[in-house]
């Protein structure tokens, strides 16, 4: 077991919480990640009241929070009040200025994350109130930007030290077993969001397909793009793109994005209906360079039981670095 | 002191590479580290035999290895033989198939190491007998692609167990400070390699006015681009791209890239010029995410101790996490 600031501000029994995937983080993977002694987070995304409640539904007795991605709530405010409803564990805005939510969601006493791609948006997630800033890096799957993990966890969490002490930073985007764990800790960080490697797991909704698609590849495979969301039609802001497995989708019409928009239509509906079959080439596996550590599709507790095993096994075997004869040169 | 395989095989006091930074990195750069205790290498870039010469004079008695620019080195293959003919510690090769070059290194009993920015490049220098694989994520200043530290660095340490468990590895990209080393130590690897903040060191052969750009800057503040190369007629590869400090140049041509080919002899001497006087709008200043990171323009002994002093004592600590209750749960 790991002690960290995260575990025992938010009295989880391991620092790792499940990022709120659009889609493949239902209640059901929520609900064991929480169940296994993490924070499991619905992937309320785009917003459907009706699928937010039957994933809240299907989370049972296991408390859960839920995400959204913040500009497409800001198009439906009211779907946070639904939210709240139920009494969520947390809440996590992604991807957008949480400003017009945040004192909402601390009004309800409820924790508030804020998932960041920039120092810039961090200062923001600060400033709003936010009780842990989540700092993702470029390696992620799905949407994010195109800072690196490794650089920005240690950059925003300077920026904690000198402005919110207090806050907690969690480190997310690359971050697939206990290496990713022990390396993020030393970064500065109080745990981690786990994406990829969660949702290789039997708990969450991805269809067979992808999932074979994932365990042959390498993160050489993975691809940041725009093309899924002009050929989805979704009006996400330019700095936003999503990585996603290399396929004939992405080869057909990464870098002709002109193109696709002129025929987005028709092409709107071909992508929904790959989507809703779960084809891997004909839409897109939404996943991260971690791709390239996952070997198999297990229970979400096994995976995050032995991510923390192996970072525990790292931070003891950490001693055998410090040479004996000048300790602390 | 840190003690890891690197510092063993190599005899080094710390586990710290100097980056080969065309143009930064010079013989008085490399002396410092390599008399530091870490290993020094001299920036051969794309390739001048004089310049080279006076490098390896500059350095003086300590021993420092030099880089290249492999693709570039393709176009002279000679320079290679001039460079073993002093003796270097160590030849790195980043940029390119390290396979014409690599037996010619390994015949001289030269140590070889090859930068690689995927898995798919660090299986290749494992073929091509590397005693040391770089993996360079993208946060790094300067050219690189588009991989991150934080999932490249465990695939390729997963690659060489399986294939090559001798081999040594070393991180690059987004290391500047002693969270950054510790975090790579966690992640597999047996060192780092440090290129900015060695850049923003005395004995780097910077300007003062491009120093004093990169000490205001976020990691935000850093952009991948090719204009640059576009500007200066020189055909990197184009999975290759260049982060550089966002400034007039990058703001006036990135995105414009066709048309900026289209007057490349006018602006490139232009850029030369600009260059030349070390003007960090209308040239480049090449750093890369940890910018943010950076406070002061300090001698590279100091950068590096304190880098290792910080790594040690956050490696000691990393004890404080494991929680009492239930080891290794």
């Amino acid at each position: 077991m790991l002690k960290t600031r995260l575990t025992e501000r938010l009295r989880l029994v391991h620092p790792v919480i499940c990022a709120p995937m659009a889609f493949a983080a239902g209640g059901r993977l929520a609900a064991a990640v929480s169940e296994a002694g993490g924070l499991g987070l619905i992937g309320g995304g785009y917003g459907d009241a009706d699928w937010i409640a039957q994933q809240f539904a299907a989370a049972g007795k296991q408390r859960v929070g839920c995400g959204f991605i913040t500009w497409s709530l800001a198009k439906q405010p009211q779907l946070l009040d639904v939210v709240l409803a139920f009494n969520p564990r947390a809440v996590i805005l992604s991807f957008g200025d949480p400003e017009p939510f945040a004192a909402r969601v601390k009004a309800a006493g409820v924790l508030l994350l804020c998932q960041v791609q920039t120092r810039g948006d961090a200062k923001r997630a600060i400033d709003c109130g936010a009780d842990v800033v989540v700092a993702q890096g470029s390696e992620a799957g799905g949407h994010g930007a195109l800072r690196g993990t490794l650089a920005l966890v240690p950059e925003v969490a300077d920026l904690i030290v000198a402005q919110s002490p207090n806050t907690l930073l969690c480190a997310a985007g690359g971050i697939g077993d206990g290496r990713g764990l022990a390396a993020a800790l030393m970064l500065g960080a109080d745990g981690v969001l786990v994406g990829s490697r969660l949702w290789a797991s039997r708990e969450a909704n991805v269809s067979p397909a992808m999932h074979k698609a994932a365990l042959g590849a390498s993160g050489d495979d993975t691809v940041r793009s725009q093309v899924m969301d002009i050929a989805r039609k979704l009006d996400w802001p330019p700095m936003y793109t999503a990585r996603v497995l290399q396929n004939d989708f992405i080869r057909r019409w990464h870098g002709r994005e002109s193109e696709l928009l002129a025929v987005a239509d028709e092409e709107a509906a071909k992508y929904r209906r790959a989507w809703s079959e779960g084809d891997p080439e004909r839409s897109n596996t939404f996943v991260g360079e971690v791709v390239g550590l996952i070997q198999e599709i297990e229970p979400a507790s096994v995976i995050i039981r032995r991510m923390v095993r192996e970072a525990h096994e790292l931070l003891r075997r950490g001693q055998s670095y410090l040479a004996q004869s000048t300790a602390a040169n």
